[in-house]
């Protein structure tokens, strides 16, 4: 489709109308929802073709994808998922949360590094000269890569393949299981597989672990000044 | 929409087709294409509710939009972007770069800040305790907070409204114009309007400064050891 496509078409109403339909059913999906059946190579395909339509600083294209099938680094992985989430329980138990905080976080399951067919490792590949665009900002790049992330993410539901974005990792050992050169950067570990179902909502937010945000609790007119903070 | 759609909907190849139509046909775009007519109010609460479906870590929704119309705030940031593009041109007038490389970057429009009716500098506002899911890698927040600008620009490109992220700027300055809180950290500026045209491909495609990536020199099999790198 995209070789074919004119790029100053118009959309329609209705075309717009179907993305937001995409945005508001796309879920960050869990061991729990996510099933094993393999995935077809054609959809892969379009899920990282999705990646390579972001924009990104000064076309820099600063992105590699490390695409993990093999069980036995996945269970690497999922050691390390361990490891920090005992760390991250730590901190839940901190006096300034609330009751039973702990106790939820603990019943939560926040991966699905092993129920899922491919896992993606996605990391920032730094230019070594100056890059257009990232002079004033150097974390522009690393935000490029974000910028493919949920174009993936936003593909796959799509295709009604579920995705889940694994941040309780350590980068140090992610980067040392996959033998990643030293100058790489993980930005995000994706678990992506077929699902039972998606879910209404984010089930944070079906769990109140947090309140949604409305529209005018994050905007600011014109500037600061304008509001009591 | 969202809320009469039934979010495990299974999408179609055709509604997925349509999405990578979108995805392909966003541009960066900047001054020279940009127009001054007024948006729609519409189109605007349209482009912040796509930013408000985006993934965020722990459900934290951790993202602040200042709304930015006035002209005298707009030529404050202009000034800021011409000191920091001063700065760049320097950067790429050194030697490693391949002749007339400084010459191509001054005859490129790399910003829409006046064209455009609309800026909107994006913010990260951070949570005052540990978020779910940001506890081994901080950096979780403000990658939110980028899903969102993505979600933006998707949108807006549906809407055939043209977005630009001016990154040349000083986010120190822009903070102070603004008169953003302490904790709070620049992300992305838009600018945001109607466009003469979208372009076919990236201007700095067509013009060469950079080559497109294959898919090939982005995918990594299983492990970083089996390809030379």
């Amino acid at each position: 489709m995209p070789n074919s496509v004119h790029q100053n078409k118009q959309f329609s109403t209705s075309d717009s109308d179907l993305l937001t339909e995409v945005m508001a059913a796309r879920r960050d999906v869990r061991g729990n929802r996510f099933l094993t059946d393999p995935l077809a190579q054609s959809d892969i395909d379009q899920i990282f073709a999705a990646a390579l339509m972001a924009p990104s600083v000064g076309f820099s294209q600063p992105w590699e994808f490390v695409s993990i099938t093999k069980a036995e680094t996945r269970q690497q992985i999922a050691d390390s998922f361990f490891v920090e989430n005992e760390k991250a329980k730590a901190l839940f138990k901190a006096g300034k949360f609330e009751a039973g905080k702990l106790e939820q976080y603990q019943q939560l399951k926040l991966e699905g590094i092993i129920e899922t067919p491919l896992n993606i490792a996605v990391f920032y590949n730094p230019e070594k000269g100056p890059v257009l665009g990232q002079t004033s900002m150097p974390e522009m790049g690393r935000y490029s890569v974000v910028c493919a992330v949920q174009n993936m993410w936003l593909k796959a539901r799509s295709l009604n393949i579920g995705m889940g974005w694994v941040s309780i990792l350590d980068p140090k050992k992610v980067k040392r299981i996959l033998n990643a050169p030293p100058e790489r950067e993980l930005i995000a570990y994706l678990c992506v597989g077929k699902v039972d179902k998606f879910y209404d909502k984010p089930e944070l937010e079906t769990l109140k672990w947090q309140a949604r945000k409305e529209i005018d609790q994050v905007i600011v007119a014109e500037n600061y000044q304008s509001r009591s903070i």
